[in-house]
């Protein structure tokens, strides 16, 4: 008879705290090894929310941490729906971790601002599949059926809806954790509960009938945050003037005047155009510190506008921004244009990079393409946004949209 | 070739929310039989904490929410040691889950005041044990192994470990718990990450080398619950009076006097030597229901003593304490006595049942018997105490003891 | 000079743990002596949710904490308008603490259910300012400014908005504490960010033009909080055994039959028209246990109506509920009414305590009577339902109802 | 008669959303001016546990949110203090909110690494008092007497004690905080009620006798995190190593050969034993980023030992560290290093950049110097130390000392 636990196992498990799950374990040692990879270990030098704390001092957190939080859920996921006696191979799951870890690679500093700057031509998932396609090499095929579920070619498409459809693990993870960390409560999302309550049904991701109260909460709490938080207005100011840093820099750069950029950040800004394979190795360098220096350097550039938007963000003397529900007139964007032209000498051109209007807008929950199915346990099913007991369908589907105008307040910013 | 999921399967999943652990699910549906049986749902009137509640006033929650806890804490224990390639039968597991949620069965309403009064010659875990045979002659001999592992009696021992030992699940739950409601943050250990340093060698429960900080936390944890909230001098004296309230009660009944009684309490104050297994109907009628309404009842009881011990118990008009490192004197305490007899017209015995005194002690961590093993990945093993780590085990086997006078404030009492 | 701090003051701080707020401290000592007094003390044997732990077994708390949280709410709103430069005396201050700590006074055991049993003429809002003038009398007018808040004849009406209105420091206490202790995390409200938002205009309460995402968050949670645990479905109909469990026991009562009761509830039931004035004694000696006795002697009665609904609470062996957008017809209801009759031979008026039918509704937010106000910086006002932010309005004034069919699944009801 | 309310105040107030203490609020507009200045806005840019988020991954906080959380302290304990009649006038409070909002102003990048490299003769409090007379000249001499309370030249000694002794309002917050964001919850310190245990006698701080329980967990909690957190091993081998990066480019520079460094940087490497006044300019414009980028570009510097710490510190690949209750002989680190040089082609000198061994001690508690004390409420003191109750004195007080062998583990370190 043989006796159990006689035979002393020496197994090494990784578990890296997270004030949010509590522990997050490293299920495989595939995943071990990505994470110890330089292009993962890069992720903890990018922050996952961009300037949005310069708004909520608290969102500091990384996308180093996203990527093994949606990762976590994962490992709930395959728990949760190999409960349901739905079949998942080790192989699946662990392609789905995979997935999960890597989905954000392609995201380079301050993203939703400069990835127009980076690569104008292509989306961060692109980068994320050049990315992940370069470690398959690395890894000798490995990730092989990561990819195909990355990129919905895999037969199993519960997979892909996981990854990315209205609630993925990507959105569980990065709402409760915004949330969190921005210290915005409203955002507080029950990802185990959704987690708990999905179900698999000829191959296509589908939610108890019960959760149908969770979706709803999940889908305002989303709409919540995008107001609150994603599309404040001070920290989406901030990222445009971020953007208005980039393009004045990319200016003096083809006029031939000097700014100082690290070689990484060099290599992007003198190959606009260039295909996102040569890209790749700069890329993989590039972090939130090459923006940062770039402004701090900045701000002894002879060129005032370049010095002074840089100043700005630097020391957070942020624009004074009006709200409105119907788009500003060019008349009144001009005459604040010209009001700062006047009362420091720049031109026309150069006041548009300190007076601006833009639009705020979201819509929530569309359902064409791929829409919440709701079944019960006789695997009767109906779609989530014609169930009698969704209540705030009619807001969730709504287009908000708003619109501001943000100039300079008082003095200061043009020294 | 059998495709993945498309026979949508109906599982009923249970699910409790629990302020604690989010979620806890009914692991097995023998679990879910014996949670809705009438002596599980009983522990739903019996409060955990007993008369701590009048100091802190969270502090409500029952014992059917700690069988749920423990159990809980149980399916994570497997998991994590099945990950540890610990092999455990489907069979063992449900051993362990129905012996957490079945062992505090044999608590009684205010057990720790009132064990002496319903049983003086008996143990609750002895009651415990009853009621887990009466059940498994009710269940056909499923809990046959639950009984064993309960007893000490099976072979793998870890399983009794688990159930009662230095660091076992019943403890790690109730800190947790005890802590979380009465708000007493310094108990709030860290189950997840003892649960998850635990492991067998040899049959015997063993800890990680490097849970060697965690465990010396667990151990101050629980010697601050006991000073801060178990021995709290205001919950303990009125436990005191609780004691004394049904000593006088009895009294009276012996003598002839009539007392306000349910019926299963009157079981027990009119048969204390009777056996165990006689009380088993009478006692799974009883809840803290019972002894609620005894004292409202007696409020109005001719005897004076009997009256007042309800009143100042229902109103919380409790007594003033004193504490000291040395035991009161005789003489200290028959000065309060006589003072009391000669204000309110007491005997000197009655006064006794107002002016008492009590030592409270507590001695943490005793390493014999069962001590706590740490072992490395190689399989090496050492006692806890002699840990060139653990640097507070000096304080933690020490003995500590306080003693109390108790003695009614200013007036009121009796009117 | 004055030395500062030489001069040692003994001051008595009482603090209680709260789990919630951390912790709640006595502010006054009238308030100190009003916590002490038995009418409070009684809210610690009331469950603040009555029969919701069925459902959710951590909904223990109890009312005299939801008092505490209350008054601890007015007293960081004090702080909150005070640093507005809202002129606030102290008596004022005081005497909407003393509202709050006494505003549930008037609740009974299991309030819901069995408000219309204990005084049909009246409400808890009437025995509250009843008991409120007795107390009145007992501390020599200390609680006259409290009554005339609480009874709307206080000048400054913002007082008695706080009290009760659609954002009063009642619901911002119970919101959060029943969805901390349901474990239902859809409902955990922002009180403070809520308070922080509130402002004086006119001596009425107005919100922070910016508060208008938080308060249709506020809303939406309340409306979740009903949907998911005030009207859950089988805490609906646990209450409504009972409801028809009291309904028998008066029957019974009526027909000279026997029923065991405590001396308070016998009062109410052989007194169910009598003036609340006369009702008093009895009702400050009620609390949950004398419901739980009269459950638990019950289960032995002659009358097998009574002991089965008795057992099925106890024992938490609950109907089946079908739920459905439509009334059901008087014919589903009959014929279930008849099968349970000819199964276990009962009369057709006897089955109709087994099998019923109700509506469960909720309105969420309704503009008219009180309607919530939205102030800017510069005292320019609107209605919150009319603000364009107000993106969910719809929902939140729809009317939503659901009906179910209550009857008995399988056997072992009736022995 | 003044109609309250009437008259609208326009009061903007500020507050930031904090995880830890939900909101943080600005109490004074000169408050509310030092935390826009770019002196403070520059500590959003380090964060506060430098090399830490290696270890634990959302230990990204910065050093602005604990100047914020420090500063909402110091509110609490003035509110907290004037409930004890302790006065406080409004000047004073100010002054104390200033001192907590700038105390660590002196920090600079990965601080306890680098201080020695940017200005060995001094420490951050010099430089933190350097930028507060800088900051005190340009609002006008308003710092005065803060720069009192922070130099302890103030007669009302209890202030200098808030903001620098066992228990004050830095390790208040940083204890709390640092333990939220790395997820090790020993180090969870109830802040709460040791500020509301706070007193002051003669103006010197002392505590209410019944903090003693919560003082000992406070000192535990703190050393569990030196043990577990600040003293890691992992974390503190990796500050190591970029304190030998440092001292390698400084070798290099002095030798001439080229490294890429910011200006503000440069300045300190070629100034080492400049005075502090000339390196204040700099020092300013100093952060995280800087020592990143030298970093970044260090990966492709010609010195071997210069790229590899670089590529070691910015890909995570630690060495093997060997820990030891004795100090390691010279002989097994000879060995080491000798292995590693013949192995790699590196010089004995070279080899002490990657193979070195240290120590780590902790010595908690020190009565000696500014003691904690435990009054009564008559005003009657004793010492914490000597109290009966202080059951962990004695392994507070020991010193504990560990001592650790760094070397480089497998291959892929030089390439």
């Amino acid at each position: 008879m043989r006796i159990f636990g006689r035979n002393f196992i020496k197994l090494k498990l990784t578990q890296y705290n997270d004030p949010i799950y509590g522990f997050i374990a490293i299920p495989t040692p595939l995943i071990g090894k990505l994470v110890n990879h330089p292009f993962v270990q890069r992720l903890r030098r990018i922050k996952q929310m961009g300037l949005s704390f310069l708004v909520f001092p608290s969102a500091e957190h990384t996308r180093f941490q996203h990527a093994l939080g949606a990762m976590h859920l994962a490992t709930k996921t395959v728990q949760a729906l190999r409960q349901q006696q739905i079949e998942i191979s080790d192989t699946e799951a662990e392609a789905l971790y995979v997935c999960m870890l890597l989905h954000d690679l392609g995201h380079g500093p301050f993203s939703h601002a400069l990835e127009h700057v980076l690569f104008p031509k292509n989306t961060h998932e692109d980068m994320s599949i050049a990315l992940m396609k370069k470690l398959n090499v690395e890894f000798d095929g490995k990730l092989d059926l990561a990819i195909e579920m990355f990129t919905n070619t895999y037969s199993r498409i519960f997979f892909n809806q996981l990854i990315a459809s209205h609630i993925d693990l990507d959105r569980l993870d990065y709402l409760k954790r915004d949330s969190f960390y921005s210290g915005v409560t409203e955002g507080n999302i029950n990802s185990e509960r959704l987690i708990s309550m999905m179900m698999v049904q000829d191959n296509r991701l589908v939610f108890n009938t019960k959760a149908v109260y969770s979706i709803e909460k999940f889908l305002l709490a989303r709409r919540m945050m995008y107001w609150s938080v994603y599309l404040h207005k001070t920290s989406f100011v901030a990222e445009e003037l971020l953007v208005r840093f980039f393009k004045r820099a990319l200016a003096l750069i083809q006029s031939g005047k000097e700014v100082i950029v690290s070689s990484s950040l060099a290599y992007f800004l003198h190959h606009i155009d260039g295909a996102i394979d040569k890209k790749i190795d700069s890329f993989v360098r590039l972090d939130d510190a090459d923006v940062w220096m770039m402004l701090k350097s900045a701000c002894t550039n002879d060129d005032v506008v370049l010095s002074t938007l840089a100043k700005m963000l630097l020391d957070r003397k942020l624009p004074k921004i009006k709200l409105a529900y119907e788009p500003f007139s060019e008349n009144q964007i001009k005459e604040r244009q010209l009001a700062i032209s006047s009362k420091y000498g720049l031109s026309k051109a150069e006041a548009t990079y300190f007076v601006f209007s833009e639009s705020l807008e979201i819509q929530g929950y569309i359902q064409k393409g791929n829409p919440i199915q709701l079944c019960n346990q006789n695997g009767e099913c109906s779609l989530f946004d014609t169930s009698p007991d969704t209540i705030h369908v009619h807001s969730l589907t709504k287009k908000d949209t708003k619109y501001f105008l943000a100039y300079p307040k008082g003095d200061g910013y043009f020294s």
